[in-house]
């Protein structure tokens, strides 16, 4: 748990003068695509590098992971007094957060914890800050916060306002999945796939059931009941509690797309009420977080490579039908790793 | 017109022997992809290469195509006298069509169109021949015969069977595109800035209005009516059609993504009956040139490079829906080359 920075640099830098909070954070899983995005994250928002422990495996532990003037050194989890944190944030997966999220929830610390693991609880709130931060109120006081998943977060961010102005009550959604939503090793083995590809070699999966370059893949997590994936089961019912709304009817197909950063949704809603589309233009447009960038006469509309690295959930091809009454066509984009995972997660933290 | 082939060589082969159809062929648009496909398709159904004269822009006449002993010489749209024809395949555009096709048609060849020009005229039959080949007796003898939208064929295989059973009555679908879709210039495109990504340049795009190498774009075809692209319409209009039932709701959403071959779409069909999940599994996979592929404890589901080359369509991820009555969601794929334009075109021609 050793930071070591130039105390030089950060006055240069002005950072001294910008340091926000005082609370100390844990990062379990900080050598992770998402924990590293957790640090830039925390970092960006002006939280001192010596507020912030970077945790992982004891295989990692002694890692260096280098932002600028500060030099973080990872710490094995085993060793870690979650007694001498106030929030900890963790990224390691289900089974690690099975097995420490309630360890550091009894030493004090709030959890914020961005597996799967207590999503569906009836006693977790689960949060998208914009949407439901009222959430954490109801639910009872296990100081563990569940972070939902990538592609739920940008839907219901745009789903929010809707909802509000005219009663969402049915929805069907395909997904176009980054890469990196399964981590570093899916990243490299879709880049080096690639090359082989076009050097003419065979492509062989090792991460993915198939070869992702240059092809989909129908299938994200396992498969779980009724013929869906868990990522599916995930979106559907995730959208369910975030917006609170028991009774809709939701279908979901996820699918791997050979893109690095940047998960896509092409939603289909319907709703109760009958949509005036400016409006609806507007209230999506208005929502915090979330921006339309959508002219077809211009060809403007969002793709993954326009939103990695940015926070905003960005939405386009807004349409109502010619026939069906009701419904809203869009198209959402967003950071898997930003506003899908670690943005998020941070949100939830500094707002607490 | 001009065809130089090796005697020897064909009656090696036994091809000779295996020479099926007397028919004469004119395939417009012989050197695009398409058009390429419709000579392989010819071939390797028996057609001789003596009975098939490719035909292309004044700007690509005297370009030679090989396959194997067969050797063509192309010839120059301009100079063609479609009186010495029996059956014109057109590949080479609407505007092509829009000028060719009733001259054709005229001079006493049967038109099969796979431009879009002719799709949505009333008078004029829309085939898929497993699904509606008897449509060609229902509509007047203008001896033109339209060939439909990729995306829309390989979905329609799926559907009639379904639709003979169960009734359907809406219809939600997102496609995944390949590059070839769009010709040799976007599938080069696509190559080429895949490689320029890898080498960490910047990738400028040409033929796309975005880069699509490690990206998707939410737009195919032109934008059009409703905020709809052409090719949505398309979708909606061509399936109506195809299938004969005006009043179902349809709900498209085409995405172009980084694959060379083989177009995906994931479906979701509302139908008037319950659904028997066995029966519906077992008349998809009866259905002439369908096969289903899906078998989730084994991880078996079609992606785009199970499918290049192959003539069928593969339907993956079938289920229904825990909470939604009558729904059937799932997953298909074919080869939009073949299936999608030129075999299914050629399939037309055989039946005639």
């Amino acid at each position: 748990m050793e930071v070591v920075y130039d105390i030089f640099q950060m006055i240069h830098s002005g950072y001294i003068g910008k340091v926000m909070y005082n609370k100390k954070y844990v990062v379990v899983g900080a050598t992770g695509m998402v924990g590293r995005e957790i640090l830039t994250v925390l970092i960006e928002r002006g939280v001192s590098p010596l507020n912030i422990t970077p945790v992982a495996s004891t295989k990692s532990a002694g890692q260096i992971i280098e932002y600028g003037w500060a030099r973080f050194v990872v710490s094995a989890l085993a060793d870690v007094n979650f007694r001498e944190f106030d929030i900890a944030l963790f990224s390691a997966g289900k089974d690690v957060s099975a097995r420490y999220a309630h360890t550091a929830a009894e030493a004090g610390c709030t959890v914020i914890d961005n597996s799967s693991y207590f999503r569906e609880h009836d006693d977790i709130p689960l949060i998208v800050p914009e949407v439901n931060m009222e959430d954490i109120e109801r639910y009872n006081g296990k100081r563990i916060i569940a972070n939902p998943n990538c592609s739920t977060i940008q839907v219901v961010m745009v789903l929010k306002p809707l909802h509000d102005m005219f009663g969402l009550n049915e929805l069907v959604m395909s997904t176009y999945q980054a890469t990196s939503g399964a981590g570093y090793c899916a990243v490299s083995e879709l880049l080096e796939q690639t090359r082989m590809v076009l050097d003419g070699e065979t492509a062989r999966p090792k991460h993915f059931k198939m070869q992702i370059a240059f092809n989909v893949i129908p299938q994200i997590d396992d498969f779980s009941e009724y013929g869906y994936t868990k990522e599916e089961l995930k979106m559907m019912n995730e959208t369910r509690k975030i917006l609170g709304i028991s009774n809709i009817n939701i279908a979901a197909t996820c699918v791997r797309v050979p893109v690095i950063t940047g998960h896509a949704v092409s939603v289909f809603a319907r709703f109760t009420d009958d949509i005036d589309l400016g409006k609806a233009i507007a209230v999506i447009d208005e929502f915090p977080g979330v921006r339309v960038m959508d002219d077809n006469a211009t060809y403007t509309y969002a793709t993954p490579i326009d939103v990695a690295g940015g926070n905003n959930v960005l939405v386009s091809r807004i349409r109502t039908h010619p026939n069906i009454k009701n419904v809203l066509n869009f198209w959402c984009v967003s950071d898997n790793l930003r506003k899908g995972a670690a943005l998020n997660a941070v949100q939830i933290a500094s707002r607490l």
